[in-house]
């Protein structure tokens, strides 16, 4: 842990990340911003072969979604809801009163119809059912987003919001899981170009409470995830990347359905982007000048 | 209301917003986002000659930052603050329980110390005052983020999550004041460059509640915020950029200093990605390759 935390005080000290006084809310430096628009660059230019249809969500999905998805069963503790004063003009003075007394004054918010994207591609499978079966090849999407989770944490690399890249390609098991191997295997290259160690390995999701460590084993049993991780700030190296295969888990939840009618498979890859930047920085140092030729190669082209 | 609705339609039918559901969140498509880069790389062209410090926060601000900014008591509806289950394996099944009969389960869900952002400038002053008094030449920040106000509504121009970038001066009255003139007079530039109708205004903020009429007349009669008005969705134009100026407001609010010890003044120009992007495409139609000659050498080069 003071490895991590000294990590924390390095980034800041080097003016990379702006601290807020909340664990895991940051802000950024340009420095820190054009390494994550070099990298997406890189993303995009492994995609733009497969000619994926570009989607870009807010941060957020609607909370109906937040619902139907099935994440307040997996991860209640991580998500996040939106809530809002929705009083008239003698609800606002009592929470001008408690404020300025410094009491709670939050009870009163009351919850809006909008949620935290916990991951960038939540809101591509409701999307995708409400727009009719897939075509004979499938489909497949590039989206980004802003993510929340609630895990406040001195580890840089695990930050309250974050933004994901990702690639989803919905069709038959065998379209999807294709794609998820070719991604892994494009990936060790982008990694190894970038001069990062990394290793690929069964995930780890921290499924809540008891009944978590049940779907906890079943996730690690059947291979469906699986997280390229590379050393960040801690002893134990940082998951940079995932890559998911969630069978008909989304066909059955949405709706999601093949041109013949069954049930569509689905599978993702997904771009940790601070943490990636921040692998970054830790092992070729602050300043992208001073990095090696090959990775400003790689990133600046 | 007709000609509002009937612009969002075409707009979901022409495939540059995805509906979710709910009013004023869409996903945004490959084509929407392109303009959104394009027109950021026209604000960064106009405004790199001042050197800025780029920071990039989340859309989020601490809860905090959000109480002590006094936006609770000018805008308390429009605020969004993150809310998460805080409980243990036993209030989990009671909220299972809830959602499963389709009750509120809401009411449990905690305050986080977090809330989302109502403009992106707003982390800004916290952190500046922070790092101590200014310099003799003041400082210039160049920000962008999503940010939240909750009012839905059927005007694809009144998202409920949308982008602002902004240029944020702080400096003496002097200093910010020519700022502010600079950028309305780039700004009329800009938008006449890219062929739009425009008028500039002052400025018809929603103040909440009876004590807000008197904040709206005093916002007006000291012409402290200017917005630049282009015709979008409605009838009535609609505000794509302001102006604005906080006097010594954020100084002590925030304990903003000059390098003298005395009250720093704020200015800052806000861009709506959203409303510009939309603009464009009311004016010179959903395809892009369409565009006026001089329209599309402003954005693509």
């Amino acid at each position: 842990m003071d490895a991590t935390v000294s990590y924390l005080d390095q980034l800041i000290a080097g003016g990379l990340l702006i601290p807020t006084g909340v664990d895991g809310l940051y802000g950024r430096s340009g420095v820190f911003e054009d390494v994550i628009v070099r990298f997406e660059g890189l993303v995009t230019a492994e995609g733009t072969q497969d000619a994926p249809e570009v989607i870009r969500f807010p941060p957020a999905m609607t909370r109906r979604q937040l619902e139907t998805s099935g994440y307040m069963k997996s991860f209640p503790q991580l998500a996040g809801t939106v809530h809002s004063f929705c009083g008239g003009d003698h609800d606002h003075m009592s929470l001008l009163q408690a404020l300025s007394k410094g009491e709670d004054w939050t009870a009163g918010q009351q919850a809006t119809e909008i949620a935290l994207t916990p991951a960038a591609c939540y809101p591509i499978y409701p999307m995708v059912a409400a727009q009719g079966p897939l075509p004979p090849d499938g489909r497949l999407f590039d989206v980004q987003s802003y993510c929340f989770r609630h895990e406040p944490s001195p580890d840089p690399a695990r930050m309250q919001l974050f933004r994901m890249r990702e690639y989803v390609r919905l069709g038959t098991a065998a379209q999807v899981t294709a794609f998820r191997e070719m991604w892994v295997e494009r990936a060790r290259q982008m990694i190894t170009a970038l001069e990062l160690p990394f290793d690929v390995v069964p995930a780890n999701d921290p499924f809540f409470g008891r009944a978590g460590k049940m779907m906890k084993v079943n996730q690690r049993e059947q291979g469906l995830k699986l997280e390229m991780v590379i050393p960040v700030a801690n002893p134990q190296p940082t998951a940079c990347l995932s890559f998911n295969y969630h069978q008909d888990h989304f066909a059955h939840t949405w709706g999601v359905r093949l041109a013949d009618g069954g049930p569509a498979h689905t599978a993702c890859v997904g771009f940790g982007l601070e943490r990636i930047a921040l692998a970054l920085f830790r092992h070729h140092g602050f300043d992208p000048a001073d990095w090696p030729a090959g990775v400003r190669r790689t990133l600046w082209g």
